[in-house]
């Protein structure tokens, strides 16, 4: 006999299962029923891509081709997915005639990232995402921030407990063009992009650092800064800080911009008369203040955005901030790459996984697992299986125990399943056509009063067990559970 | 500028959309409903697996290592899972003493195949899979059967249009013992199983070939034969031909087997003795004649079944057989390839793809786009925004049309959406506080008069067109829709 092969995964993978299975895939239902409610349409495409077609937009890496997973089929390669967006620009590509234009869709599913695993950092997750391609219109990108709010509302995010972050890209742009610094110069300007984009998790002198000469980690790695000037660095920072709160609404805070010098550079109007648009087509949708700001320090990690900017966080009790749920933006470069003629297009995606353990640390949710019915008597087991099956007839989860243990461990199993009651017909209640109910939470409950007050327990006990006539068994179940 | 990237798939990929998506998530939804509610947990585990962890149970392929997708990572071999039984026998062994015993998982998502695409064969397809692992009780199959009953009734199947087909593969072991094969030689063994499950491509012809000597197909290949005789091969034949029909109920299938010579064979008595118990368990599951029949023809690819087989078959007007659009059975083996003792379990199944697209050729359904609000003033976008908005609040499925086309270019648009309904608002309209419903599935169905009877034509377009008071825009639409 060969010797067994070990059960494990490739590091960076989980399994997920239950509720956290159960809740993640909640989210996407209802977030997925709010698009199309919205009236986008469902896109599914392969996990796997020609890694050609998916091209180099790779999020937050210097090294873009690195951070796929790939394999040679026909001597060409293919790669697994690192998003939902690079797929989508393929497809309408290759379908560009046959679609309504503008074209709305929404997609989820997994992606893969082949990257150092950490902490909450997988390499295989779910997004949720929703696109409009082949418009410009600001009214576009006010849909998707009003489309957000929706979303994670219906997932049961309650207003006020999330907000959206709006920004537009430009504004920096103008920025360094007052400061002297050429925007078509692509390094320092994804540097200045990617120093922002940092300061959560760095802080200011970590921003400040990478904005000037570079950083050296803890470990020693040094990554190269954008090369501006101490009086450069005090401007952006100023311009991006995002512990300066601003208390106006989102339209008020476009009209204090327009005093900034960058509104007189033509790459900063266009993007103040694009936000303004945006608070404007908000206000048509309904959202206001409190669901959206806009917020100069938002950048988002991907260099595809070309336009406006969006990201959503959720809002924990005394303001705590529960990271990125969500992000999104417009990109009006990436369907071009199949074709000559530039395509404007907007989106917004949703971390299906990261939403889901946010709420789950808000939550205390109990799991609670389906009606267990015992098998006393193998002979009997039919039984038992008609037991379950009248109970999930009347909207009841049940299921009858299939093992070959005894009550004892049939209980054990029960209580493994988080069952909420035990069902039990034995010999003795078979003859008095009776079923014994056994409430698994209560007995729970007064379980530490065994050892302490035996008298007490005995009595609670009462509680925990009853017997019902046969034929009142679903009734009962149903009050139970109630 | 360099040269644009085709936008094309890998071969054998496809695009799903719109109504095809749709049906197909609906299917998981409402089945894994129905395995929630007969007590199974939800599990994802992750589409990439480490190859020794998935194994070589590849169905249908003489060589097993060669159907998946592989790639290297550390060093170590990933592939992709090419089902979802693989992925729960490494999950059941990596948790095994924390789990529940017995194991009711449910699962669904793609797997991913690399084989030789051809017509409606892919090499990505959803399953939709319940397992029950740690039982080795008759029961659980039967629990199985049921439930696929229940699940495919869930997904739009109605009772009389679908069947299931149960086996036991050790009668054919019997059958093999009484014909002095030894059922223990794999190969001659293996060969036999994979020629009956050809009867539905090859027929009589071909089975009998494969039974015996070999065939060559008509591209020259030889596939090497079971090399059994001739009175053996009539013996199997007359066994599994699936065109001699049974019309008694399965259980009085499973009293006639008692008295072929198989029955006097230990294993074939053990296969009986299942299958027995099996038709108790769906009589307390209330189950019978009208869904399910006991058929020695089905055997089902996969190599690692070890007893009790099942198959479901969608049954069209007339008894036209849409082919199987699921399976399972028990497999007693898989889990202990990671763990010395074995472990019993049980499963099925549901081509979820192969369902949808064989409901699909049934039904005629017509897909229905959203309500289209156009826009008629770039500058009055939001009240076209605003207007969706109350659509949606009201539940109807809207959206504004967000391009720069002028009124022909969003008609055609509204059309290829399938939207029911336009909503315009001109000047005109705003200045008498009404709105233009235009209804644009009559519109297409007089659309043919135009050239033909211009005065009918003209009054019946007045059934098209409708102007309605703003206050009424959302009763109004409500009831064209209705």
């Amino acid at each position: 006999m060969t010797s067994p092969v070990s059960p494990e995964k490739p590091r960076g993978f989980i399994d997920r299962t239950g509720a956290q299975a159960d809740a993640e895939r909640a989210i996407v239902e209802k977030v997925g029923a709010v698009y199309q409610q919205w009236g986008f349409e469902r896109l599914e495409t392969p996990a796997v891509e020609y890694t050609e077609a998916l091209g180099k937009f790779l999020p937050d890496l210097d090294r873009p081709n690195e951070g796929v997973f790939s394999f040679q089929d026909d001597e060409r390669w293919l790669s697994l997915r690192y998003d939902l967006t690079a797929p989508l620009a393929r497809y309408v590509a290759e379908n560009f005639d046959a679609l309504p234009k503008p074209y709305r869709r929404w997609a989820a599913g997994p992606v893969w990232r082949n990257e150092k695993p950490g902490p909450g950092r997988y390499r295989e997750f779910w997004q949720c995402d929703a696109d409009t391609v082949g418009s410009a219109s600001p009214a576009a990108d006010a849909e998707m921030i009003a489309m957000a709010c929706a979303a994670l509302e219906a997932a049961g995010v309650e207003r006020g407990e999330y907000r959206l972050f709006v920004n537009d890209r430009r504004l920096l742009d103008g920025l360094l063009e007052v400061l002297g610094l050429d925007p078509r110069q692509t390094t320092a300007r994804v540097r200045v992009l990617r120093a922002i984009d940092k300061w959560d998790r760095l802080g200011r002198g970590g921003v400040v650092q990478l904005l000037g000469p570079g950083r050296k980690d803890e470990s020693g790695d040094f990554t190269p800064g954008a090369g501006l000037s101490g009086s450069q660095i005090e401007s952006v920072i100023s311009f991006v800080d995002p512990d300066v709160a601003f208390s106006g609404s989102p339209s008020m805070k476009v009209d204090t911009l327009r005093s900034h010098p960058l509104a007189q550079t033509e790459i900063g109007r266009a993007a103040l008369k694009s936000l303004s648009e945006i608070c404007e087509g908000l206000k048509s949708l309904g959202r206001g203040a409190a669901e959206y700001q806009i917020e100069t320090s938002i950048v988002r990690g991907l260099e595809y955005y070309t336009g406006a900017v969006f990201e959503a966080q959720l809002i924990g009790e005394g303001g705590t901030n529960f990271g990125s749920v969500g992000g999104g933006g417009r990109y009006d470069g990436l369907v071009s790459r199949f074709r000559a003629e530039p395509v404007p297009a907007t989106g917004f995606s949703i971390g299906v996984s990261r939403l889901a353990a946010a709420m789950q640390a808000q939550s205390q949710a109990q799991e609670r697992g389906p009606v267990v019915v015992l098998v006393m008597d193998q002979a009997r087991v039919g039984d038992s299986l008609a037991i379950a099956a009248e109970l999930r007839a009347a909207g009841v989860r049940a299921e009858a125990y299939l093992g070959a243990g005894g009550m004892k461990a049939q209980l054990k199993y029960a209580d493994k399943r988080h069952a909420p009651i035990a069902i039990i017909q034995g010999g003795d209640e078979l003859a008095k056509d009776v079923v014994t109910l056994k409430d698994l939470k209560r007995g729970l409950e007064i379980s530490h009063l065994a050892g302490e007050d035996r008298e007490a327990y005995a009595k609670l006990r009462e509680q925990v067990q009853q017997e019902v006539p046969r034929a009142q068994l679903v009734e009962r179940v149903k009050k139970m559970l109630s």
